[in-house]
């Protein structure tokens, strides 16, 4: 097996694994918030603007580290500084 | 085995894995959210149309991880650009 | 082993294991909101016909990510474009 | 070990698997299942036919992924293309 | 070590997994299941008859994935098509 | 080693695995019947005859799962098709 | 080492494992049969004797699945049909 | 390595393992009805003698099965009959 | 293998690893940050201000610990020291 | 490495092993016991000698599954029957 | 493979470890102390100010733990007194 | 590796892994000790002394697991009877 | 690979280890100490000040541990005795 | 590797894992601890100094265990008597 062969099969096998370890913990995370944000819209309707709002820059913010994840991904696949 | 195969045999199993794995997470939490929706409309029945809206964006939003790894994984099997 | 025969192992090893573990998460999913929708009923059972179309449009999209799974096994089944 | 053979052991091997672990979620979402609606008749006896009805449809769904699973072991083992 | 022990090996000990391990979530659930029963009677006595039977075709229908395993079990001690 | 000594050795484990760790989920899950039906006594104690008839059937029907890991514990060691 | 030893090695490890972790479920179920007794005694110190016969005839049906480990594990070390 | 050492080595770490996993679920079992009997104690003093007989009877069941592999261990090292 | 090439290879696999793991941590914990202050706001909407500015503060220190991991992942990739 | 070594080494490990696994059990469970008695007293202040008396009791019982550990521990160190 | 290469690569790997590892429990403890924070202002609006004293003294100090893992790190790969 | 130095070996790593795994359980359980003896403070300040006096000859005993560990370890590390 | 390489490399693992993994146990710990202050604070506003003192002792002694464990890697990185 | 190097390199190894591991559980124990400590205090705040006096008798007895992993650590690292 020669060296490039070799790292291009590391940069398979981690560009999977990045993407899917990495979606596991914003995907439940942002389902928490989602059972949150209904319960509390079912607590306080009238609350519901800042609710929403609320949740959605918080949502925001933790799918940022998916896309953290999805970068390094990309990055291993299209762009590898190292091959 | 010559380095085609090796590869092939990476992607395919990268891209079982990267679904099986990537999919985990998001049916769970799309589950609890659909849990605190039903228990939300239990509890406020007149609240219904912005309880499914909530409902409907933050699974669309959840749903978003399981497609990135389903992006990945078919990226593997039918474009793979390292093969 | 000619490396057919290794790229076809490998192909049937990941269908048994992407059914299957792709099949856990949506089973549990899909009980837990089973379990709130009959929570609900006994809660409010005049909110009965809500409660069950939400219920449906929540498992059918929890069964999704199963049925990208199995998607995936059938691929590698009878599809593979590696093989 | 010839290769038939070698396949042959694999399909063995993940039809076992295959069944077995697909089975666990399955069995444990439909005991919860049944749980919550004998809390729910014990609640609201009067409820009964809704309760149930959305039982089975429920129950029915979630064995959909002890079916795939199922389905896939014997495809490995009486019908399978790989071989 | 020809084929055919090699074979009847893997069946040997797919059999016994098979049928241990998918007897694992069933009995789990069945216990359960008896559980919220017992507590349901507990509740309403005048329920028991509708208590006991969803009782019973919930309890049949988990006991119905054990008994996908134990059949594959049997398949592969008794009538394995693959030897 | 001659290959029925390895059919041997094979069923000897895999009967004492099947019939231990067969018997853990019927253990656990009886442990609780039991405890639900002492619970349910001491709440009300005029209902003890049908509390009682439903542990027994219940635990009955626990009961076969694990005399299922060990009828196939006793077919391996005393009548294997097999060897 | 001469196949005899092998199968006396083979059965000797699988006795100790077998009614080593054939005990962990039954010690546990009947932990937790007592802990429920010694509750509801507290509760209607009148109900002892339906309390105490349900729990004799719990345990003993628990006690059951680790006689099965120990009978197992006697015949593997003094009556081995395969030695 | 003759044969008769690997016997003596085999059965001295099974005499290890066996009793030291054997009592941990004991110890456990028996922790929480020392806890549920301290508990019945504080709620009702004047049952205290019927509390403390059913605790030591059950106490007595649950140190039964520590002693099954007590008693395999010390048959493992004193009196093997398969050395 | 060269040295060159296996340094690369330890700095793609442990770049891909650094990433994933290290955002498992604070994604969950913004998502638990969110969840409190969706809970805050349903219980006192006039402390709106106060709870956003905590949240806000909160989560950038957190955040914080998933960039220190995206940070060395990077350097690991685009300015090794030890390559 | 002669035979006398090697029994000596596994002795030297299994000592080690077996009273260190074979005290976490009790530790915890006398500690629960700790914990439900000051709990007990407490709430009761005027049972107190009740409470000690079971308390001590139920703790030598438990003590007993570790002394069974240290003795084996002990009689593999210096009094062991196979080397 | 020479050994300043050896140093090199172990050093990479633990400098990706530490911080990886060193950073999910700080993250998670942060997140806890913000949920914790968030809580209190809910409950008590006007002792905001000796709440975020406490919270960011408090966050520091759990922050350093996650210091002392990036300095390490860095030491590791940029002034190692090994290399 | 000459054999005396083989038994040196295994008595490091058994004392290091004796008092190290030895320790954590009965360090949990005097924490958890500790939490009640406050807790019982708190609810009743008068029943300090018999409060504090159980609290002592509880962590006495649990301590005792811990020097059982350190005794082997030492007796491992300084008068080992098999070197 | 001579041998001051192999104690320097093992010094360089170690020393990583010991400082992630010690520091896990103390953030966690420290993050409940700063979750219980704001929980007093919001309960007894007027005991802020033996609240926070009470918290800063005792962080001090978890930090403590910490500390051990940074002392521990240092020692290995700087002033190792052993090479 | 001769060896002196041998018992040498197990020696850093264990005093590592020995010191790191033996401190998370009296890290949490600790953290446990004072968190009770912080909740005795918002409830009877006149009681804080047996409070604080039993905190730290308790804090001491387990950072025992603590300093015993330590002790071992640094007779191992500094004057082992095996080496």
């Amino acid at each position: 097996m020669n060296e490039q062969t070799l790292l291009s099969l590391a940069s398979i096998i981690m560009a999977g694994i990045t993407v899917t370890i990495g979606s596991i913990a914003p995907a439940l995370a942002e389902g928490r918030a989602v059972v949150a944000a209904l319960d509390a819209i079912a607590r306080q309707p009238e609350a519901a603007s800042s609710t929403t709002r609320t949740l959605f820059v918080g949502m925001a913010m933790v799918e940022s580290t998916a896309i953290y994840c999805l970068v390094v991904a990309l990055v291993l696949l299209f762009a590898n500084p190292l091959i």
